[in-house]
């Protein structure tokens, strides 16, 4: 294909994770040093940022402060939420963007999210070849739901998976420290996709996890819950059980939301969410000892922990966006292939069509969980342990961390 | 003093923290190589394995899991909250205690762990010279509340607390990511002393922390709260709250179980504690988006996130018990000591006795909490950072935490 030059942009969308600054670091990196790319614009709260035309010119960085991306957990260039209208319908956005692509010469556009950006990115590439305005689009993606179509795996379900494992091993030890038994109830991020509550299950592997998982990829029953921890509990005197806050029930009303005979008399104001609630029910129905315990927004920012494998492939994915999109490929998101070599994890990056990604969403095979489904089967753990693998060598100052802190100096 | 020759018992007790086991490992291996030990037992569940005549042999553990005791968080021998009684009123538990002691020829007992802990060894000791049975009697402090009298601060505060730092730097990142507000509501342990809830201060020292911090060494004002976190909203867009889950109204009564007009609707079944309540309560006041994170046991437990320098000085602990006892004295507890040599912190042990200490809580200075009660000095960031310096080699397997294993071979 023809060569082209001009500006980029890099935009953030989404929830953030631990890692999604790898990615931006990845693109902006790579765009820095290519000879096609004119200027690096970092899009301050993703598409919101191109609208507003409030765009951060990356060249003005700090090339030591850009590096320490690595390691710094959240959007650094801001993210959003904002569902971009179809153009056949309503093409405000769409010619606002235009003309902010044509005044600062974007020929480049890569988006940094999970389902609903791969769309966004999808729409404004597709628009852009209506008008016939030339511009490559390249999703690089991000999620620790770990829900995107085709790609192996997800750029930030490992580090939290690792967030994940550890702090339950570390709770494990905890929470069966006294001579009396309980039960703690642990509630990981994941609403219609099961991934990070069976990471849990990593740390069964190794001895110290939860005895029970449950996923929203199979219907909830309460009766059955209560009654797989009463036996547990009944056996080892302690029960540590991992919930997806997405679990439902088979009429498909969340869990956390339902009002059942057993959370009456508190079912109607569920201030502390599922952990609380299902820990309450338990509390009720065996009387023993509960805790409930939400992992929160600490399991997606945990950068401590995060996964150094995670770290690189993050960085390749937002390469390969940059390459790719220079070699003249438009339209695609950067997902991961898996191989073994000799029985070694290889990570390899894989074009998907945005097309095919957008808005679509990838759950836990049924056939790894367990048939009672109240785990997740060993299969599952092969799959995820791969991916947590490796300490990255965190930037400290004064034994905290040491977060990348940009400029931010607005492009004229 | 005599020389005293005999077996000793290390007992745990209380709430565990990150390195009450490096301290026991401090009490193990310097009484498994001292002369004048003959046995050194580990006692299940604390003072309730002694009553149980339930004591772990520890000279036959592999020295090289003993060692990872260092890494390993929880109370490894299991803990209790048994309350001893006064030895006036009830004598009973004195009596089994002594028929123990006597049966494994115990003459040094170690009692790791809290307020209540200094409490009841100190009450056992005295039982022993009353009925004139030999028995040398260490206390070795452990608390993450970091509440007990006299010691400059206690093992297992500094770990807790650069767990708690670290994660509101995170949280700080993730929390301010999106095109609209938020408000953020982290609650900390700490029910009686806030030095849990200001250790969130050195995130923001290091830029990265709560705007504002509420200890229960002050009343609590919900109008006050109120208008702080609106006028940091309206200024800001963004606001990060640090509570101690111990704070508490004029009159005494805990702000997680009040009934305000504010929490009328909900305040009737607070599941998820006080962050989720008072969450509530700024969304109902401000309209903004909020969240609310409940630290919980993460935070006793994160040893990924230990202190180096905590690690050691909860191993010096347990040494010097061992040695002050062999050397000939009882009835102290092993505190520390703080100096500065040409500016640099160095931690010493200092012995106070356990009749000072037991039941004496030790808060944190009021001229620390800034005049208008929303946050700590300088003077508490200036106290606090040395104790968290330094990153231990962790232990892994696979990336995972590797944890100690004990055979736990009871005594005959």
């Amino acid at each position: 294909m023809s060569e082209l030059k001009g500006a980029c942009i890099i935009g953030q969308s989404g929830g953030p994770t631990s890692v999604i600054n790898a990615s931006a670091y990845g693109v902006i990196d790579a765009a820095l040093k290519n000879p096609n790319i004119t200027n690096v614009y970092g899009a301050e709260h993703g598409i919101v940022g191109v609208l507003n035309d409030r765009l951060f010119d990356m060249g003005q960085e700090d090339p030591a402060e850009l590096e320490l991306l690595k390691y710094t957990p959240s959007s650094a260039l801001g993210s959003c939420r904002y569902k971009i209208a179809d153009p056949d319908v309503d093409d405000t956005d769409y010619k606002r963007i235009l003309e902010v692509f044509k005044k600062h010469d974007v020929r480049y556009f890569f988006y940094n999210g999970g389902n609903d950006s791969m769309d966004t990115c999808n729409k404004i590439s597709k628009y852009m070849q209506k008008v016939g305005y030339e511009c490559r689009v390249m999703g690089v993606p991000k999620t620790i739901d770990n829900d995107l179509f085709g790609t192996d795996h997800c750029p930030g379900f490992a580090s939290a998976a690792k967030y994940i494992a550890t702090s339950c091993m570390e709770v494990y030890q905890d929470a069966r420290v006294y001579d009396k038994g309980m039960v703690c109830i642990i509630e990981i991020m994941g609403r219609h996709a099961g991934w990070l509550a069976g990471a849990a299950a990593l740390a069964s592997a190794y001895g110290a996890g939860p005895d029970l998982v449950y996923l929203p990829e199979v219907d909830f029953d309460m009766d059955k819950f209560l009654a797989d921890v009463d036996r547990i509990y009944k056996e080892k005197n302690n029960v540590m059980v991992a919930v997806s806050e997405g679990i439902h029930y088979a009429d498909g009303s969340f869990v956390s939301e339902a009002k059942t005979s057993a959370t009456d008399g508190f079912g109607h104001a569920q201030l502390g969410g599922l952990a609380a609630m299902l820990a309450e029910v338990v509390k009720e129905k065996t009387g023993a000892k509960v805790r409930g315990i939400e992992l929160s927004l600490l399991q997606r920012c945990g950068a401590h922990l995060a996964s150094e494998t995670d770290i690189e492939e993050s960085y390749m994915s937002g390469k390969a966006a940059v390459e790719n999109a220079t070699a003249g490929l438009t339209d695609k998101m950067v997902g991961f292939e898996r191989t073994y070599v000799d029985g070694k994890y290889v990570c390899k990056t894989k074009l998907f069509n945005l097309t095919d990604v957008a808005n679509t969403e990838k759950k836990v095979p049924l056939e790894w969980i367990t048939p009672d489904h109240s785990n997740v089967t060993k299969d599952f753990v092969d799959y995820a342990l791969p991916l947590i693998q490796g300490e990255p060598n965190l930037p400290k100052q004064d034994s905290l961390p040491r977060f990348a802190k940009l400029k931010k100096v607005l492009a004229k």
